[in-house]
């Protein structure tokens, strides 16, 4: 059952490697399909090395697990929540890379000092706050609505990212493909805003009207960037 | 038409990601001929892997497209105001690579710390200003005019890049081999500058009669390094 | 003797440099069997191209060579220490790596600032002192010697890390291949610990709570990461 | 002539860009022969992936070209003053590797932090004063006459290295390998010094009975690191 998605799910999940996000298993990516209802994510702990497409995991928005012979990754109910709130989300990335889980760890969200970030991102990656004891019972699926409730009144499209304190960065798209690609762009732009800050503590971000030239040049119904 | 000049603007695009100046596919560059007054610059937003040389497009210095399926880059008004302005150019190269676009996004022109530096750049890297709101009306051709600007009285082959604020880097040379030659000397004097400062804050600029000696050891008619 | 141990050791080491751990021969692991008393570990300073299965050495605890036709690491009796005092331990890896070492020379321990190092080691990696001019007349098994003594009233397999001031980390495992997977992990955790600072000085170290969490998700009886 | 010794170079010479040490052709491998009083060393400006062994140069020690269709590399001159100074050296090596060059344009030496140093520079790398104007005149000579002057009371083979200010590393050895074994270890232990003071601003040299132990471990009679 949704042989394809599983396919497309498992191919996301071996980009994360590719691209230096992920060490050992610590990453994960998903991908819903809005027809049936179900979303298809990684395996717990499986290595990356050892991964098959027949590996990925079927499972409901009520986190009933539809069909698989693994456990699903342990951070399912934080997709879950995220795929339930957001209809416009189709995939769904989850890693510990170096730069972004830097800034998470630091408690900062990512301020845009450039094009590079506001080409994929309208403005600051937010970085939401440490989850309270009684909400770490419930601990993934509080991630979950946390990041649902940052975003609330926000367009989770402009800002397809997120970084959750002491912890690491998620990120979504229309698809798992985009939103492998928006962890690539993420890793990159945490990197060079932590550069830039080195070389001048007191950089400032990017104008605002850069910001919209560059987003809007890419989004939107006048985009001009590429070929369509 | 210019077939030969596609083959070189193809193998220069591609050696960008092989030098890991860019990601996805943000950089591109272009060539001249000065002959038939054209130039020939890469598709916008198309992935590296896919590129062929037949996709690189041909326009002339009106902002024509001479040939080709695809859309040019969306810089490609940068690149036309530099060709118009400067006939010594044959190549042009803008990526987003990391430590120069976090100079760049700082807004701190890059002060020539020693050799490596002097060798290929006669001082400072220059950072020129952001684009004031009707200015960015214009965007990619604004971009080019102030880089022309900055340039007007100063030696465009001796400083053969600069950083545009809050963006990334342009470099150039007299053909598109030497523009991307020019684009991985520019990273690794960026991240050496930046290292510099980490280690001593109150690093000062090489003298200038080092940075004679050493741009003058490979430039103009005294020049000893090399085999011509 | 214990052909299958030395197959594992060598295996085991040639992990280091692979996972871009050593350089040189700046590193070693060993594993311990038990049952007949004795460890296996890679002979002293043998290039990783040329090294062979049959190159390890068997050693006893009291420092004898029971076989191999090479010196054991100069390192042996730190391993020999540690075995010695905790029988938990079967595997043991040295290393240089830069991060871990760079919190070791700056005689630092490093602070838990996330869910990365939470996952796998329970509250700071510990930086344990110089030697004196005494101790150092037996410098490797003193080395081990202090180590034991910071892990006496400690859980060593919460903590699997130690750093040895102005020197390098020590890792551990129930084997030596869970041994290298923790000096991956340490390196890892090291550098994304400088990055968190880097980015904001006044970072603070993750809630108890969060630390809790993440370490019994995958550690103790109710642990539910992973197919076990 | 010199065929053998053609050949390591050629081979030294190959090992820079393996290890990371070389952009374009930005370093230079050379050894010497004591017996004919020549010593081999690249050509300028050739493409490491165009070299060959018979590329070589075979220099005298009054700096004449004894042999080699090419001329030879630009910092001729300062090899050629060390191997006159020193006869205990045989292989030098000239890079601007990343972070050795970076100390050497901060215009520091490199304090000895820990065991990774002191297990083959013995204290301090120093880092040697820029030229004056008039001896720029004659500048690769008598950059090699500072070197020499600054060793002049001290062990050359103890401390296998020196960083020219605003310019970058030489590292030295009894051979070419050793020379290229020097000038890894060197980028190294500069990646690590400047990581360590990121860290720990406040940070310390190793004590000096800790760098005896790991110096001596490694060189002298009762050195018993490795296998002879």
């Amino acid at each position: 059952m949704l042989e394809e998605l599983k396919q497309v799910v498992y191919e996301a999940n071996m980009e994360l490697p590719k691209y230096g996000l992920v060490t050992f298993t610590w990453g994960n990516v998903s991908a819903m399909d809005r027809e049936s209802g179900y979303f298809v994510i990684k395996p717990s702990g499986v290595d990356y090395n050892q991964l098959k497409p027949e590996d990925m995991v079927v499972m409901d928005l009520n986190m009933n697990k539809i069909e698989g012979r693994y456990n699903p990754s342990s951070d399912t109910a934080t997709h879950c929540e995220l795929y339930k709130a957001f209809p416009q989300i189709g995939g769904i990335v989850h890693t510990h890379s170096s730069w972004a889980s830097s800034w998470a760890q630091s408690g900062r969200g990512i301020p845009c000092y450039g094009t590079t970030h506001a080409d994929y991102i309208y403005g600051e990656v937010p970085c939401v706050r440490n989850l309270t004891k009684e909400e770490l019972e419930d601990y993934e699926a509080n991630t979950g609505r946390l990041i649902v409730e940052h975003f609330q009144n926000r367009d989770i499209e402009a800002v397809p990212c997120v970084l959750c304190k002491n912890h690491g960065p998620f990120t979504w798209g229309k698809d798992a493909y985009e939103a492998v690609h928006n962890a690539v762009v993420l890793e990159e732009v945490a990197k060079m805003a932590a550069c830039t800050e080195m070389i001048n503590p007191r950089a400032t971000e990017a104008p605002k009207e850069l910001l919209d030239k560059h987003y809007y040049r890419k989004h939107g119904e006048n985009a001009y960037y590429g070929q369509e």
